[in-house]
This record gives structure tokens, sequence and C-alpha cells, in this order.
């Protein structure tokens, strides 16, 4: 799992970072980054709760440019998407995909929060590498931004815990499919269809992150040996 | 996908309200019920921004009892748990599993959100068929109500968008599986992990959500019959 630093550009309501301080405290991240970001008052220490220390810690940057040099990675997040905008991100990932995507980065990745009303300018967009979107209901994206924060954090909370659950790595992965493609052509199984098979096999089992155990169970029940020689 | 009811019990802090109004309007729910919440002042409709209506809307009650009447299931969530309350707990479920569970429950199912400080009571606990937690650092598990709120209804929402992938039912789900285990039996598989194989086979596939398409390919790709006859 990357490290995580969340970086929130220019919030109005310091209330909000009390917020935020404390779902990463829920969460389990330390760093916060703001970029212009007004003073918080004392009541807002108190109500970030046990976030107080990351609070306490925050180091407070003039440009998002700032915020972000040293970082092996860089996820621009915003409910505010214009049409212009759209046409500047490279691509556009959900808070789930972004989750298992981050897991495999060596190094900090930061998490930008954009303003509530305007976003992140395009100037800012541009030194993201990724984006990416909280599914919502269409009638009304803009959620306030210590939920968004707490929703993200959530995602990569769970899906680290999903990591320990041992998943295969791709070595693996790919000769489960090789082994699956193998017993295929062996069965005379129709050429013309053999590659979109075998690549639906490989996004079923990716989907499903197949554990160590799993990937010796299922490589011993492909193929048509006869077990009972094994006996 | 059930209807929800999103249901507060004794919410100190008439601001979350507002909050949890507006991340109800994000994630598309429109049901609050109260109990025993203190009155609304205008600011907070206000920053309830557009889920304003949810908080005209809502009702207020004197006990859970009657927020839960005419539910088809009620679930507890509450980020304290202490040790007396949980042997009250039938089976404590993830916010993930419950998202899953809940899409096939036919009728209103309400979730309940406990106080912040003392959670829900013992008498509160036993009215809910389930029980859910969010998985968080165990160092600080609790969470700002309103944040809760919005992980679960996050997860419910993405759940449903994925319900709409058209994952095979539970009848198909048998047929592949039996299908599997037919082919283990034909090729001599050992006999005595053959229960324990097919039972792995079984979660693998069920993780994955298999759709009607991958269920169509997959089916054919069992087996040992001879493709070449077919072509």
């Amino acid at each position: 799992m990357a490290e995580i630093r969340v970086i929130v550009v220019e919030p109005k309501n310091p209330g909000n970072l009390g917020s935020i301080a404390r779902v990463m405290k829920n969460f389990g991240f330390n760093e916060l980054v703001t970029v212009n970001a007004p003073k918080i008052p004392f009541e807002d220490y108190f109500r970030s709760m046990k976030g107080h220390e990351i609070l306490e810690k925050r180091r407070d940057v003039n440009s998002l440019k700032d915020a972000i040099q040293d970082l092996k990675m860089v996820i621009g997040t915003s409910g505010v998407i214009s049409k212009s905008r759209n046409a500047v991100l490279r691509k556009n990932y959900s808070s789930r995909d972004i989750a298992s995507l981050i897991s495999d980065v060596k190094g900090k990745v930061g998490i930008v929060f954009g303003r509530e009303d305007i976003g992140l300018t395009n100037e800012e967009l541009s030194l993201c590498d990724l984006f990416m979107q909280i599914p919502t209901n269409e009638d009304y994206p803009i959620m306030n931004v210590s939920h968004a924060v707490a929703v993200v954090l959530y995602e990569l909370f769970v899906s680290e815990k999903e990591e320990s659950r041992d998943v295969i790595d791709r070595d693996k992965l790919d000769r489960l499919v090789a082994k699956f493609r193998e017993n295929l052509l062996r069965n005379n199984y129709p050429r013309h269809r053999i590659d979109k098979t075998e690549l639906l096999f490989r996004r079923v089992m990716a989907r499903a992150g197949i554990t160590e155990y799993e990937y010796r169970v299922l490589m011993g029940t492909i193929g048509c040996k006869d077990y009972s020689r094994e006996q």
C-alpha cells in the first residue's frame, strides 16, 4: 500500500478541515497538506476529536505545485467537472478503481480535493497524473469535501484490508490463464473464439481476487489429466 | 434494490442532520427518520444544500420502535460496540457485505445510526435484524455520524450500480458449480477433496459476480467434450 498525503485546495470552511482530520484518523491516514487554507479556529481543533494531531502537523502551502513536489503520483478529485475540464483529463477512474490501482504504487501518493464550488482549475488538473470521480446521483453530484474525503479514504482502507487477503500476483494470474487456454486448445475449442474467452476468464479471475491457496486448487482442476493415477 | 430509510437515533448536533440530508441527496436516498432529534435551526437547513427537501420531509418519532414498524429489515450500525453489546448481536457484517445483502431484499430496509457517544442501547440493538460495522482503524473507530452515513450510502449506491451489471442468479450459479463438479468427477479428481474444491469454486465465482454472458461462455469451457465435433 502506498503512503497517502491528503491535499485540500483552498477550503473555504475551516470546520471541514476538522472533520477531514477526524476521518483521516478513523481510517489511519496521517498527512494533511492544505493549499491556502483559512486559519483554523480553536473550536475546529476541538471538532476534529482525535484528529487534532493531524491538524497540528498539517502544512499549509501557497500552490498545489508546492504540495505535490516530492510525490510519486498525484490523483485529482473534484465534484465539479465542467466540459472544458473534462477535455484536460487523461482518464477518469472511479474511487474503487483508484483504490486497487494505488495499492501497487511504491512511494507516496497525493490525493487532491478541489474547492467545493469551482473544483480544481485547469492548471491544477494538469498537475495530476490521474483523475478520480466518486460515483454519485447525477441530480446532485457535489459532495461536502469532508464526505468526499471520508468515502475515498474508506475505499483505500478497505482495499488495503482486502489486499492482505494474499491475492496472487500478475505472474501467477498469467500462469492460471495460460493453463486455461492450453486446456481449451487441447479440447479443440473453436479457434476464432479462444482469444476472447481467454480474456473473459482473465477478467473474471482478476475481479474475484484469487488467493494463493485458491490458485493452487484451481490450477489442479483445469485440464483433463486423469487424477486416478495420482491417488 | 430495496428502498432505504435512514434512521438517526438521538443525534446531539443538528448540524449533522444537515450534512446527512445532503449526502443522502448525493447518493439518491430520500427518507430520513429521526428519533428524539433536537430542533434543527435555520442555518442547518442551509447547510444541507440540496438536501433541504429531505430535512423538510423528515419525521421525528419518540422511539426506535416507532421508526421501524413498517420495515422489512432493520440494520443496526454504531461506532461504539461494548463487549456486553457484542453478545446481543446476532451477526456482524461489514458495510460492503451489507450492501450486497440488501440488494436482494424486496421491501423497505431501515439503516439505524446510533448516538455518537453511546451508540445504540441493548434494547435498540435487539430490534435490529442484522448489525453492520464500518471497517476502521482500531485506534479510533468512532466516526462522525454523517461520515458513517456517507460511507454506508456510498456502498449501497455503488453496489446498486454493480448490480445492474446483470449478475447471474443463484440458479445459474448452482448450474455452473454443478457442471464444474461433474467434470471433476469424470476426471477422477480425489474424492476426499471434491466437496472443498466445489465450495472454493463457488466462492470465487460468487465473488467475481458473473454476468449472463460470462456464464454462457464459462459453461462452454468446462468439461472435456471435444469441440471439434461442434465446428
